[in-house]
């Protein structure tokens, strides 16, 4: 997934960060198309702030939210399922997923 | 920064995350020795749970604590300083640090 923007514009804390870490397989077998998709879904989704994610060796994505809920609603959401369904039988070797609470933030 | 696990092993929540979104200059200019010293360092603060690293367009590292009095203790270490204020005059052209308190984990 690439982001538009450097960095997520967020809101000024508190919200919530989902810290996605992840190890992929090498080949792509269809995860650059779900990608795209889930990215779709997600931009519409109600309390999605944005995102940033680079990959090397491993893979992290952290998506920010407004609230516990809109996290909960998107990993309920019919089409993310099938996506997360793929992705533990088909493109992740291993993910650990850590939902985070953002305190402060600050920037240069 | 390279990890030698794949995930950080951290324990179980609540602690804290400090996500750091970066984007460098192309040089090096001494940005990896300044990054194995920061890491020798990290590896003996008091409350440093871990961390998780990627880099593409943007980087984004994520460090693991105790608590946010450790943070603040890293933050505030000498040597981090002087890697702090280097890494405002040369290597980044921006950065975003979010602190986060992460309430809930979970792995495939």
């Amino acid at each position: 997934m690439k982001q538009i923007e450097p960095f997520a514009k967020t809101p000024k804390p508190p919200y919530y960060a989902v810290i996605f870490t992840s190890i992929k397989i090498d080949e792509d077998k269809g995860y650059a198309k779900m990608s795209e998709k889930m990215l779709d879904l997600l931009k519409v989704q109600e309390g999605f702030l944005g995102f940033e994610s680079a990959r090397e060796e491993l893979g992290i994505t952290v998506s920010y939210w407004e609230n516990e809920e809109s996290i909960l609603k998107w990993k309920a959401n019919i089409e993310h399922q099938e996506a997360q369904k793929l992705g533990k039988e088909v493109w992740y070797r291993s993910y650990k997923i850590r939902v985070a609470k953002v305190e402060r933030d600050y920037e240069f």
